[in-house]
């Protein structure tokens, strides 16, 4: 074998593609502990909990039936018509099961949709901070991803104001996620029916990303299937339903997109793993919603525990996060630098969290994402050596 | 909620994405058999069998053990490790862990090597006929597909002299794959080294698909790691493996392009499913490969069966299919329309195969596929409806 290598010719997307930085301070940390060094970890954006009983049974039961073939592209049939009924049940819209849309994960089902929506130059705008993969999905179809600065102001959300100050002749498209990841943040309901209306008004398509839906601990979120059915809806089985190894979300699409959707379904994945999705098919079973509506009432208590204490420290958390398990703090009070601060806290203190640089270019250095996916006892733990280490610096 | 749709305004990409034809066969081989028709299936690219229990039963302990988290972007490390230790035995080739990455299928490796080589209008060469998905993946990139016609002369693969002819100042990689589909025909050894030589001399990538690679019923594949590590190798734990459903796969790609790679999966898919990872580390157990030893050669009957069933009847097939579990059939003896022909065939015969149009733009109404991925029983059936058909014709 030649062991000579060429000079890599890398395309030039790639470097506009940043990994998840993370990622570095997860491995410092595994380094850390395989010396022997207990961490908390804050860094996660993974629930801790197993998947749900009810859920890993009804896999159990489909393997033992040997259900190993692909499914249709969409989706298993019943499983499309579970999460119509869903829709039914818990946000009382109408959502037609041949508009929904089985996919591997959330990051599936981004990849459809702006495949489906994206030409190369057209732009799609989101909010600064947010989840970095939507802005390299668009990159990734040499779209332009158009990242709106957002901060307390807004709920860290974009509105229909920035939305129609921001729109070009090139902007084919909106990008909300409510809760979003990192500010765990909800756009308002009539806010979220201007933004409607401002995309609508230019002809434009609007993405909304609710895969923390489930997680809300202030009233309760509603679905943007409520006031229209002209926009595409971004789901997940990951984080409500605590999935997130089993590779499995799905998709409302309007209906005039399904078949494009569909023969693009085929050609990138073939379908959804044919596992995850007869799991899935219990996710919404009374039983699975019941551990899951006691697991949002921990990760509740844990924010009621964690955000205060976080202020008290001198974080900066200005809004009151009313989903998903992360707080979005300001750390300018101890660092301009909030990615060595997130390495320094680990090395010194035990504390993993993850530095804003991952959610964006609006103020990275002077913020830092904390994730309370660890339990109460942990978070305790880990407030107790910040408290020292902070009272070091 | 409001039902009105406004007019869709879809991505000019999806215009030159193509369905796969296949899926009208099989829709309506479902609406025969659901009125009560007897349907012999030929269509259909996945094996017949399901998954090998040790396989499944691995699955089951890590669902039982709670293994439903996240793994690292580039996969289990016990699994990657695996892969690596199945090249040293069953090809004698050292591949190292650290370049072997678990994908959420062929697909998933496809897209992350495509995404990292591909800019756009960048040329991609691959035979045609070919699997549709290859030349759709680059078109996704915006790069550009070279479709090169193949026929029996050179075993339906390309050869040096194909590349070197098309090469242009655009040209940055060549797919091959072997055995491929629809052909199952292999790349000679002589011709892969000629192959990357050509390739590299040009300064390109070479992009070879070893996925039926298992499946090979003269002699035995080299896999090109043979030859060069400076290669990108797709593979899949679908079809010899019998694992479809799972959705997994990996690639091996030369060192230096292992980093983009990481944080594309990152992006783009986070990991393959955990579970699938965990039952696929099974996979290469002796008493998997046991399984799947007999298996290939139930195929290798079926195979030397229908090759002279079929020509007999009429349909040409110039050389013999050395692998995979397909026949690629001339059927200008009967139609030049062969998409009709295979509605037609389905309807009269119960017959279901797969038109020459999934397959290109080469002479494509002029040939058909047939998979022996149905029992011995069947395809005798099936054969006695053809040669009853045919003589009606």
């Amino acid at each position: 074998m030649n062991n000579g290598y060429q000079v890599p010719r890398i395309a030039e997307r790639m470097k506009n593609i940043e990994p998840f930085y993370v990622m570095d301070v997860l491995a410092r940390a595994r380094e850390l502990e395989s010396q022997g060094r207990s961490i908390i970890h804050m860094e996660i954006g993974e629930p801790d909990f197993v998947t749900p009983q009810p859920v890993i049974d009804a896999g159990i039961r489909a393997l033992e039936s040997g259900f190993t073939h692909y499914t249709p592209a969409l989706g298993l049939p019943e499983l499309r018509r579970g999460i119509a009924s869903f829709y039914k049940q818990y946000h009382d819209v109408e959502a037609q099961p041949d508009q929904i849309v089985v996919t591997p994960g959330a990051s599936g089902a981004l990849m459809l949709v702006l495949g489906t929506l994206v030409n190369p130059k057209d732009q799609v705008l989101m909010a600064d901070p947010g989840y970095p993969c939507n802005r390299h999905f668009v990159r990734l179809y040499e779209g332009q991803a158009v990242s709106i600065p957002v901060d307390a102001s807004s709920g860290y959300q974009l509105t229909a104001a920035h939305i129609e100050s921001h729109w070009t002749q090139h902007t084919t498209a909106v990008l909300l996620a409510t809760p979003s990841n990192p500010t765990g943040m909800l756009v308002g309901d009539k806010e979220l029916q201007d933004i409607i209306a401002c995309v609508h008004w230019h002809g434009g398509s609007l993405i909304v990303d609710e895969i923390y839906h489930g997680l809300v601990y202030e009233g309760k979120a509603k679905t943007v299937l409520t006031y229209s059915d002209d926009v595409f809806v971004i789901n997940s089985f990951s984080k409500f339903f605590g999935m997130t190894g089993w590779r499995i979300g799905w998709l409302v699409a309007p209906k005039p997109y399904i078949q494009s959707i569909d023969k693009l379904a085929q050609n990138i994945f073939l379908a959804a793993p044919t596992l995850a999705q007869y799991a899935a098919t219990e996710a919404f079973a009374p039983e699975t919603m019941e551990i899951l509506e006691n697991r949002r009432r921990e990760y509740m208590e844990r924010r009621n525990y964690l955000l205060p204490a976080l202020r008290t420290m001198g974080f900066e958390i200005p809004v009151t996060p009313q989903g998903a398990f992360y707080l979005y703090a300001g750390c300018g009070r101890f660092t301009d630098d909030s990615y060595a601060f997130s390495l320094d806290m680990l090395d010194k203190a035990g504390v993993a969290i993850t530095p804003g640089r991952d959610f964006g270019g609006y103020l990275p250095d002077r913020h830092v994402r904390f994730a309370y996916t660890t339990s109460m006892d942990n978070l305790k733990t880990g407030v107790a050596r910040l408290e020292k280490y902070l009272g070091k610096l």
